[in-house]
Parts: C-alpha cells; sequence; structure tokens
C-alpha cells in the first residue's frame, strides 16, 4: 500500500486537523527513521495509520476492548488511551495490514511501553514533536530527538507524566514501566 | 510487646535521628488512629517498627530479597525501597511480631499500594507528615490529614511521584498503582 493510498483510506477516518497533524507525524517519522538508518516503509505506514481509531465512538472501542483479548484494565483509563490499542486492531481487521511490527507501534503510540523498538520509539516521537506541537518543553525534546533517540523518548514520557500528574490524571502503568526502563538505559544525573 | 519494649528494641536498630523521627511517627500515627476512631495498640507497633531495617546493610538486603518470596523487581530499584519489604520480614523473624495487618503495614510505608487499609495509610502518611518533616507541600498534606484521609494519602503519593519524576528517578510501579487507585476514590477537578 502507497503513500497515497493510505492517506485517503485514513483521511475519512479523520477531521482536517487530525489528517493534517497525521501527514506532519509521517514527515517526521520518515525524517528520524532516515536520521537513524531505518526502513522508511512500514515506519511511514505506521505513522500515517497511528490515530486510525482517534475518531471511534466510545462505546465501540469500548466493545473492541471488551471482545478482543486487549488488557482490559485500559477501560479504567482515560478514553484517549484506547484509540492506540483499538486502532492497530481495526487497522488489521479494516485496512488488512497485518505487520505486527506496524500493528505494535501503532498500539503503543500514546503510552509507551518498557523495551520499545527503534520503530516503536520514532513513531511515539513523531507524534509528540511534529512542528504543529506546542506542549511545554517541547523544543528540549525536538533537539534531543537527533541526537539521542533514547533520551528523546525518556523526556517526552517525563513531560506527559509530570503534565497527567500536575493535572491529577491517572498514570497508565505501561508509561511508567516506559519511563523506568529508559531511564535504566540512559545514565542522567538527579 | 509494650511501647517502652518495642522502643527499645527499636533503638538499638536506628541512628538517634532516626530513632527520634520514630517516635515522631508513632505520636503522629496514635493521633490519626484516635481521629478516625481506629484501634491504635497495632498502628503504634507498626510505627514504631517500620524503620527496623533502615540501617541494614545492602548486601544483606538484597540476599533477603533474592532468598524470600519479596518481588525480585526491588532489586532494579533504589535500595531506599528495600527497608520496607525487608523491615517486615525481619520485624517477623527477629522480633517475633506476626500480626499479618502490622507487617503489611511496614511492608508499604514507602511505596504505598492500591487498596491500603485505613492502617496502612495511617503510617504511610504519618511517616510523611510527622512534625520533623519539611517536604515541599508537607503543609498541605499534614491540613487534609485530619479532613480527608485517602485525600492526604493521595497528596501524599503526587508529591513524592512528581519529586522522583523532577530528580529523573524510577518510580516504583506499586506507587503508581496507590495514586491510580486513590485518584479513581476521590473526586477532583485537573
Amino acid at each position: 500500500m502507497n503513500r497515497t493510498e493510505s492517506l485517503q483510506i485514513v483521511k475519512s477516518h479523520l477531521k482536517l486537523a487530525r489528517y493534517e497533524h497525521t501527514i506532519r507525524v509521517a514527515d517526521t517519522a520518515i525524517d528520524l527513521a532516515v536520521h537513524y538508518e531505518q526502513p522508511t516503509d512500514k515506519i511511514e505506514l505506521a505513522a500515517i495509520f497511528h490515530d486510525y481509531a482517534k475518531y471511534r465512538d466510545l462505546d465501540e472501542m469500548k466493545r473492541w476492548i471488551e471482545k478482543s483479548t486487549l488488557p482490559k484494565d485500559l477501560l479504567d483509563y482515560h478514553s484517549e488511551l484506547w484509540h492506540g490499542p483499538v486502532g492497530a486492531l481495526l487497522v488489521e481487521r479494516e485496512v488488512g495490514i497485518t505487520d505486527r511490527t506496524i500493528l505494535q507501534a501503532i498500539h503503543w503510540h500514546t503510552t509507551g511501553k518498557a523495551y520499545m523498538n527503534t520503530m516503536e520509539k520514532i513513531i511515539f516521537l513523531a507524534d509528540y514533536i511534529e512542528p504543529g506541537r506546542n506542549f511545554p518543553g517541547v523544543e528540549d525534546v525536538r533537539e534531543q530527538a537527533k541526537q539521542d533517540l533514547d533520551y528523546a523518548v525518556f523526556l517526552t514520557l517525563k513531560n506527559t507524566i509530570q503534565h497527567l500528574i500536575t493535572h491529577n490524571q491517572k498514570i497508565y502503568p505501561d508509561a511508567i514501566h516506559a519511563y523506568n526502563h529508559l531511564k535504566s538505559k540512559i545514565k542522567l544525573g538527579e
């Protein structure tokens, strides 16, 4: 499936602003893939489809979580966390993409997890730093993105967890596992 | 075992400043127990012995974790997290306290966990707010301690997790489970 075909499919599932975000995530992910000498084809597909389920009805996503093998604890957390796992499932069923690496990158793009591979890290990071994003601290992450992929992902997780805690929001445990895992991999002072 | 006997045992295992902290934790815990209409005897014992293993040799604590049924993942985290679980184990073996509720309160006093009971919450909180403590935000927690036990424990977890993240330290997953669980129990705005 080429870029034009993929974008056409995804466009019908997204609002315009989200579609434009998707294109920026894809371009950012390809840029990172080239920089880190990774094949770009699967990374581009994962980026294009990462928000495929973003606007699915919440009740429909809930039903998919309940009747699939997806972890049921997702239902105890903010519905913003559902579109990644449900998206991976629907991209396989509805679009016919069966490549596990693409589906996993879509699955984990919001929370992260321990032991992410390079493709998963690139999609996770591209979603956070694409040029339309304006989070506090995003400039630091952009600067680090081509210096040290692990550190950039660690900073993204740190910023996201701090933001959630400040706003009294629950933290999905896999985000903490991702943060802890990268803290063990990289060497940082206090 | 009465207060005098307990304090005498624990004193030989602690530095003077830590022994004085222990007395303040015990007094704070009793005060909270009375306020929340809980029996004070077990809470007092748990408070007196909560730091029993604080100054054990790190290699000895590591061996106890390795050869007991304690979770091995403790070894991937800061050794500051070991003295609670190892303390519970040693208080049973060396002091002869077998009451599970006392041992559990000692076990979880540093990290917290989901579904803490009132005694566990009181020990966790007393350790944080005893009058010798001077953490940023501790005054807010002290004010809440007699208003809303769950909210005070939630605030303690929130402060502790924020402090650790700011200093790039790992977060023990049970602390997140405790935070998430209390967030579900209490009603808070963002």
